[in-house]
């Protein structure tokens, strides 16, 4: 039985290559029962001609559905529905509607989703001025190469390593690279089984807080600092001191004596980019070591210090073990790779890795093989190198800007960075200015929810040039100034 | 300068092209500091007759370092260290030893690895005979479609979609493949807001433990049952009780009226695989409307139902919106991939969704789509179909070798499933019989880590045929009854 040519169409939503699409047409009409076994499918000529396109495109999508038995092919006769293809078995969904009796107010037992985090638009990218911070810039980043990784690790060769259960073990090679190559940049010796890879840095901060934090413990965190580890604290349920910053990072006296745990951001202090000098880093080891404490040191974003050499980890200048010290690819690959890494002593580890183990088991393997590619062929390397010569440009004209429109910015990082951190003039809520500027396609960040109590927050912004082109900046940052000038005037 | 040809050797332990492996020495040269900007690199030829290699493989090495910026190409004079090429800072480690001076015992705050999760060796592949739950088998595996899927979703067109931080979202390609395809299979109607990506199933379970669960109520799981959803249970602090299960599945009786929440596996009972007949399903969905429990259906290898259409899920059934739903991609695509997705009420999902961004933002978005794509262009059922025939015949073979060996298998599953549950004489001790056939080249999961008590499951393994040869499993399950004939003899 012939299958009417007319009931063929090519669904234009569906984005893929013709190939694919009749790929696509011919097994969803098998699945779904329209094409039954043993039905007669046009010739690839026929089907050609009625879908206006190559006749070996046909073909060779016949050939792909053959090898996915979808369909046979008998000599000379044609193409036919196989007698064994790919069924689907489909149920009534009950008659009745469903109804949802369940009083989930009581049912849950916790509540996550009164998080503060920031808000960050989808489609920030149709905005022209997207001073927005932590996205990839495709414009920068190594597409074909990184393809070429996947593609390596996705080879019948790794194949078997990359997508098995590995338990708990995280792909060797990755780690192998990691303890060689970028920890040594850092100043930082680490053993493999003192290494654990984690899904971004979020992950990692995540685990740090419910290993080394319980209900009786006090953890200390930057005011501002990066939101996430508020939330990650909060989940570990202790108590969580909030420490101001100067110009020089976290300010060490106001650290409460009885601190269990400090989380700091030497490099980078997140949001307002101060570097800690090397004199505090010292105070704060030899802090810890009078007050037995242990430090987490979030490194992200090291990699962008392009106009000065990065200063050592702190982690480096540990000679007691005491600081665990976290990593990400976030910034310098992109946000949705989700890959990180701690270091850290073996005993911790082992208490981190069997807890990744009971939320995740393991992160994905052939990630982790991509990206362990990618960094040992060296384009990791030069991508940075790339980066950092964007950024500098960017970094430039953003200074420039911003002296010439007179905002007012405040904690330099003397290093390089992706974003600088303005306060606004008395009486401008950032979230209002943020408000404004969205109507005129500027994205800033409003401050606030960097912030223990969001209101400390309400004069400052951060505003990122990682994803805005250099020929956009300078107006962008004139529409700023103009709109907080209005501000002013109301 | 020139750099003496002499110096360039290839790495043979690193896996990759010849082309790579040039790549690699050049940039590790660069990056190391051993070849220094301005040095000049043989030219093609000579290098490739150092090498034993074709020329026309260093021309396009060095073509590939141009464009990383690691060499510069000059006219006719040939090719030189660029002099903007990535340089990697390195610190001197602290001079004295690191001394791991902190009492670990005291700073971790929470222990995690004195969990009992089943251990399986990671060379499983070189033993002759590996019964082996839950791996890929790599002789079945679609690679070449899921590479061309992987591609396409890093092509350039898909790619800042794929790789942007997506916050708390999900790959709507995914989710509507989900929703319309893969859900209706088994009877279940949702929309996307009522579903969410999870890192596999084991992030599923943890997620719906952590939101329906805390100190103050009562989880009700099966007695064998899966050890991952123990772990997630012990994690979330709530009180355990452990249901036994009969031939139709978790005993109702048998559930504490205080339960607020019951995992359950009705299609295929984790480990002894029986299947929950519809009279159960409904007197357990009744059950749950009289004492206001939730229930979290873990609905893995549904798809193995090769010897009878799958039952429809529980979730199918219930027309209150008590069911949370759970599934996975790892047992009929790949482990490593590490895709699964709940589903239930909006409520529900949202807090799983703020607790997921907690602990790490979102699945990668490149699995997402790679997965989405697979999906859509039919390879995934074809990929289903095709397994379902191989382990139609390799569990003929297992359940004839089973009955003429004399084994005792119970929980026999009415649709496929991927093992046997097989119980041992009076007095032999599983966890015995499985060293002793590890020596013989056979693996065999002993079954005392699925029980609250594991002397409960002393005489009971579970043999998986997913990832054994058809043409092993007879002498394999031969070498099971002999040797424990041998312990009888003892």
């Amino acid at each position: 039985m012939p299958i009417p040519i007319d009931t063929f169409f090519l669904d234009p939503k569906f984005e893929g290559t013709l190939q694919q699409k009749i790929q696509r047409m011919i097994s969803e009409g098998v699945l779904s029962g329209r094409f039954i076994p043993g039905a007669k499918l046009p010739s690839s000529r026929k089907l050609a001609v009625h879908l206006g396109i190559s006749r070996i495109t046909v073909t060779l999508a016949y050939s792909e559905l053959v090898s996915d038995d979808y369909l046979i092919a008998k000599g000379r006769s044609g193409y036919y529905v196989s007698p064994t293809a790919p069924q689907r078995s489909r149920f009534e969904t009950p008659k009745g509607v469903v109804t949802d009796c369940v009083d989930w107010n009581k049912a849950i037992g916790q509540r996550f989703s009164d998080q503060v985090m920031p808000e960050k638009p989808m489609d920030w990218r149709s905005y022209p001025y997207p001073f927005i911070y932590g996205q990839a810039d495709d414009r920068i980043f190594d597409h074909s190469n990184w393809r070429q990784c996947a593609l390596q690790a996705l080879g019948k060769r790794e194949f078997s390593t990359v997508t098995a259960d590995s338990f708990e073990r995280d792909d060797p090679e990755l780690v192998k690279y990691i303890a060689l190559n970028t920890l040594p940049r850092r100043g930082i010796h680490a053993k493999p089984e003192q290494i654990l890879i984690t899904m971004g840095a979020q992950n990692a901060l995540w685990l740090c807080a419910h290993v080394l934090l319980n209900q009786r413990r006090m953890a200390a965190m930057e005011n501002p600092g990066y939101p996430g580890l508020r939330v990650a604290l909060n989940l570990a349920r202790c108590t969580v001191a909030s420490v101001p910053v100067d110009d020089c990072g976290m300010v060490l006296d106001a650290l409460p004596a009885e601190t269990d745990v400090v989380f700091t951001t030497p490099s980078h202090h997140c949001p307002t980019n101060v570097t800690m000098p090397l004199e505090r880093r010292r105070a704060l080891l030899e802090l810890a070591s009078r007050n037995d404490f242990i430090i987490v040191e979030d490194d992200y974003e090291f990699e962008m210090s392009f106009l000065n050499p990065p200063e050592p980890a702190l982690k480096s200048l540990d000679e007691e073990g005491r600081v665990i010290y976290v990593g990400s690819f976030s910034k310098s690959l992109f946000p949705g790779l989700r890959l990180g890494y701690v270091v850290g002593s073996e005993v911790f580890i082992r208490e981190a890795r069997a807890l990744r183990a009971a939320i995740l088991r393991h992160p994905p393997g052939h990630l982790q093989r991509t990206a362990a590619n990618f960094l040992s062929l060296g384009h990791y390397d030069a991508l940075v190198a790339r980066m950092g010569q964007i950024y500098r440009k960017r970094r430039e004209i953003m200074q420039e800007a911003i002296a010439r429109c007179g905002l007012e910015s405040v904690g330099i990082n003397v290093a390089g960075g992706s974003s600088f951190w303005i306060k606004t003039p008395e009486g401008v809520d950032a979230r209002d200015l943020a408000l404004a500027l969205k109507d005129r396609g500027v994205l800033i960040e409003p401050g606030h929810v960097f912030f223990e109590r969001p209101e400390d927050g309400a004069r400052f912004f951060r505003i990122a040039y990682s994803s805005i082109e250099s020929a956009r900046i300078s107006a962008g940052i004139t529409l700023i100034a103009e709109t907080l000038h209005s501000f002013g005037k109301r």
